[in-house]
């Protein structure tokens, strides 16, 4: 094999243009930069990174799914692919950039490729997943689970806090749920799955560094807990009467920080509490929070969980409330391939450009992915750390940086991984 | 002055119909007996109250700020006035009872002078008080607050979480809310005000006592606070960088319960929590919280307000999270009038009833009232101190025994009064 130059991406200043345009397609009700899967605004956007693809060259289509994926045929006759890509999908009150930036450098990819005439011998498949944020359902990353057969009828069953059903909502923008089910992809012909994201973290900043390899993506446990006390007067019932189920939810709250800030690595977050009735002269009856844990230690993760059930049993008896713990779907803890770190270290070397090895605490799609195909992440620095609101902010430069290294790694694994 | 026997309602099962009709006049979009001011519900229960006003005898009308007014004209010349009343709108999944009681009791009252040939020196005014239940927008008794001029164009434009005007909110159940301002009743010409009302509460019961007499209204201090932190990655965002508003809120909650706690006649409630944004995998950016704190004793409330903001002012400082705490329209402890407790207490005993004197732990319109007119209220006992639920239940027996007592403490009232 010859040893080549590094390429760098043909036009840089398209793949900012792709991402600016993808800042126009959002959902104008809402604050930031919101495109949240199961909105029109998520639909406009899949539909425009289609056309994108098919421009691009690629040959394009969206999936059963609702995954967007074009392929760029290889020269070699067989069927092994390399993949690569992101999502598209935003938080609510989200910033430009997380996903996108995967997503439009793969575009850039594609189109340099063809600039410079570079064939690959694999077929390089890539991707826009769909809904890879945790949605109202409490499931993330669908496209890529629905990909690699990581998601069950029972998963499409799952109800929001207003009792409408998860399939109901897939119905509803043309996302047949069977045709969900059965879009499972047949990996063991994709040879290595390649993700460039925003770090959404402060530790590359930190680091002063332009590249982060990712060495394992975080385990995560979600959770609901409801307690049920009793609508007692605020004014007449005593406290020491009184079956506040409110009070039980605060406590469980602080519980979460608690066991989370005893470990370095450890994360803690209640995303939603909700008090009923809820009014200022009734002792509230039921309460429910939603909230997670995480680590890159499935242990710690383990421990957190038993400690928490505790606390909740605790935080309900103490009040004579009724205490229910419900354990979500949860992801363990995933390892990226040593091989693929190898490679990206040694591409982003050659560029020029420095770089760190972490872990991801963010969810993502290659998560699920690695379970089934070798898995490589590479991070580009967030701003301040700050992600998911619209402060997020990654430079120009740090994107171009992350397309270079992703644009070279997928040439040399095109050139070193076995074919068949 | 010569002494009469008792007297009792001429027809109590006229009385407990009035209540079942009340019961049928409700929100059914919601559980429970509800019938909340500001709804269609409660536009309707009042005009069935006032044409059951009209059917009574009494000359009756709706005043400009929503309170069923219907007066039974005295046979001395002159304006002086005894009232009576309560008011008939409910919580969000509320009782029967509560202050239907008092209303449906005071029209057999009526009926029984009638029935008996009393006629009363002094008009009767019995009045359905307006929107007695703390609303949306942070306020209660605005109808007894209209008619003793408690109520501000300030309280007028107060909005909801929602950003809707209470003003506005008023027009379109067609309250105008200049001519609400302006429904102030000249209370020098009203001689006294006796409420009847459940107690809410379990002390009756727990004392075997078939009425309870009030000797004082507690105070509320209600407040809002706000807290403001910051919306990061809930994966990648270190426990120690963060600045979480929903902890902070938390941590609030569970100090209104200890402060109210570690004091015997002391009550502290959450009502409604909310945190924004509302998604597990993002910290909390802000956080509302509605609460309140209630005591016979102003003192501890006034100590209890300033050890509840040194409280929000910690939760959020441990947390570089901003916190506003605001006072809402506070009520000071309001006493009965002495006279008026002895007169209930004879009446009670010349009808062979047990009798407790006890403070209200529940807020009444008869507390604002009592600032500008001498006032009393009559409780009747509640099954397991249950109020504010569907559960809320009180016999027909010790409804009819309060009715009694309201009836004999209104005649006894109109002869010893002084007249001018």
């Amino acid at each position: 094999m010859s040893v080549r130059d590094p390429l760098t991406i043909a036009d840089p200043e398209q793949l900012t243009a792709d991402l600016v345009h993808l800042s126009t397609i959002v959902d104008s009700t809402v604050p930031g930069w919101t495109r949240q899967a199961l909105t029109e605004a998520d639909v406009v956007g899949r539909h425009w990174v289609r056309a994108r693809m098919a421009e691009a060259g690629l040959d394009a289509h969206i999936d059963g799914a609702g995954n967007v994926i074009g392929v760029l045929h290889g020269t070699a006759p067989g069927n092994s692919a390399i993949m690569t890509g992101s999502h598209t999908d935003t938080v609510e009150g989200g910033g430009r950039y997380d996903g996108n930036v995967g997503v439009a450098a793969a575009l850039e990819v594609v189109r340099t490729l063809h600039t410079n005439n570079v064939r690959l011998r694999h077929d390089l498949i890539v991707v826009d997943f769909f809904s890879e944020e945790p949605n109202r359902f409490g499931i993330s990353c669908i496209g890529s689970r629905a990909l690699t057969g990581f998601i069950t009828p029972e998963d499409l069953d799952r109800v929001d806090s207003d009792g409408v059903r998860f399939a109901d909502e897939l119905t509803r923008i043309d996302i047949d749920p069977s045709a969900l089910l059965s879009s499972r992809m047949d990996s063991s012909r994709i040879k290595a799955f390649v993700e460039l994201h925003i770090e959404q973290g402060p530790y590359l900043e930190e680091q002063g560094s332009d590249i982060g390899l990712v060495t394992s993506i975080t385990g995560i446990k979600r959770f609901r807990v409801a307690f049920r006390g009793r609508p007692d007067h605020a004014g007449t019932t005593p406290m020491n009467r009184r079956h506040d189920a409110g009070c039980a939810a605060a406590g469980s709250v602080l519980a979460i920080e608690q066991i989370a800030s005893a470990n370095v690595d450890g994360r803690g977050t209640t995303g939603l509490v909700t008090f009923t009735p809820d009014a200022v002269n009734i002792v509230t009856e039921s309460a429910e929070l939603w909230g997670e844990f995480r680590s890159p230690d499935l242990r710690w993760l383990d421990d957190a969980g038993t400690e928490f059930h505790s606390a909740v049993q605790r935080e309900g008896a103490s009040r004579s409330v009724e205490a229910q713990l419900d354990w979500l779907p949860s992801e363990q803890p995933a390892g990226m391939d040593d091989r693929f770190i190898e490679v990206t270290a040694r591409e982003a070397d050659r560029l020029g450009l420095k770089q760190s090895r972490l872990y991801s605490g963010a969810e993502h799609d290659a998560a699920i992915i690695a379970k089934k195909i070798p898995t490589a992440m590479i991070f580009v620095p967030s701003k301040d750390g700050r992600s998911h609101c619209p402060d997020e902010f990654t430079a120009d430069k740090d994107i171009h940086s992350g397309a270079n290294v992703l644009l070279n790694t997928i040439i040399t694994l095109d050139r070193e991984l076995d074919f068949d």
